[in-house]
């Protein structure tokens, strides 16, 4: 189809306040999701763009209980290493942190790259490798505005030793862990992120990160 | 604020067709885009999650009509050098794509990645550090849903070689390309890829990329 709907301003109002309250989540309630909301929301999130269109996303989703372990065991791990790093100053509000709902969210979804994939015949990443991974991100993106716009909230949790990951979920070699996703129905809702509420560090004016060349 | 505005289904059925039209355009009109409009991009682009808040995304607006050629220099060294990598029986099919904006699109902005900004005190990349550019990618999803909800289009350019880049950009020692942007109106519309119109690759269905663990 080459008919494009036309956006509104009404809903670019709207897409701006979903960029607004979409917060990376740690608190969740237990209640479960639907079963058929996380295979949607993969679905929409391999909508994403994807360099030469490899669309290099590999997704697991999490429910066995040894494996759940497993992870939540390597956070803990790679958290206190974290926290062992941070200089005195910051130790104490470093440890006060909630950094990831692993123990109460209802869904754990793992996102990998598959950097030797030969979907897309190379096309795009023979300069910049990198670039499967930042399609990767892409879709985790995409999952994450869907999801906010469903009432739904979702956590990043990078606090983990990617190799360790790929060994507990037990994928197929050369997968590599992009992000370990937390997904339920938040706790509570804010337009500001928790790092800034706890005051770990606020957010700058763009004109701050802007150059004119 | 912790009043989170409700999103309708109204709004998610758009929200789809957003994320079902955002193309990566190559073909723009040449007409400029009010002043206003890329500084306003940038903007929302930070509006995007950053891990630990470290808000790594670095732009470089780049109208210098000399920079903009040493770009697109770059870029033909680049390409050709990847037309040379195609097998011989995609290396035509690869040579008649058309694979950037540069000569028509209005804005360019280079993205980059300050992998060792002080912001956000480290939180949360100790084991992945690569989350700094994956949070640079976030910001320019962000900018990309934004600007087609504006009907401007949005090409992500990754066939470049990232340190000539930063050299021919003199952007401040440590900043890696994450992406260039070419920015304007686009001449045509689609919900299909340009590689899929163009018989390059096709979109997989997204049960190929999930595992149950």
């Amino acid at each position: 189809m080459t008919d494009q709907p036309s956006f509104d301003s009404d809903f670019r109002d709207r897409l701006h306040e979903l960029f607004a309250w979409r917060r990376d989540v740690r608190r969740f309630e237990t209640r479960p999701l639907d079963e058929a909301t996380v295979p949607a929301l993969l679905a929409t999130a391999c909508m994403a763009p994807s360099v030469g269109l490899s669309q290099p996303w590999r997704f697991a989703s999490v429910r066995d209980p040894a494996r759940r372990a497993a992870v939540r065991a390597i956070f803990e791990r790679c958290n206190a290493d974290a926290l062992a790093l941070q200089p005195n100053e910051r130790a104490g509000l470093y440890a006060r942190l909630k950094l990831s709902g692993l123990d109460d969210a209802p869904e754990h979804v793992a996102v990998f790259v598959d950097p030797l994939t030969e979907i897309g015949g190379g096309l795009g990443r023979a300069t910049m490798p990198e670039t499967v991974s930042y399609s990767a991100v892409l879709a985790i993106h995409t999952l994450w505005l869907a999801a906010t716009a469903q009432g739904i909230g979702v956590g990043w949790v990078s606090i983990l030793d990617p190799e360790a990951v790929a060994e507990a979920l037990d994928v197929p070699p050369g997968w590599r862990l992009v992000a370990y996703l937390c997904i339920g129905y938040p706790t509570d809702h804010s337009d500001t992120p928790e790092l800034e509420r706890a005051g770990w560090e606020r957010r700058c004016p763009p004109d701050d990160f802007l150059l004119e060349r």
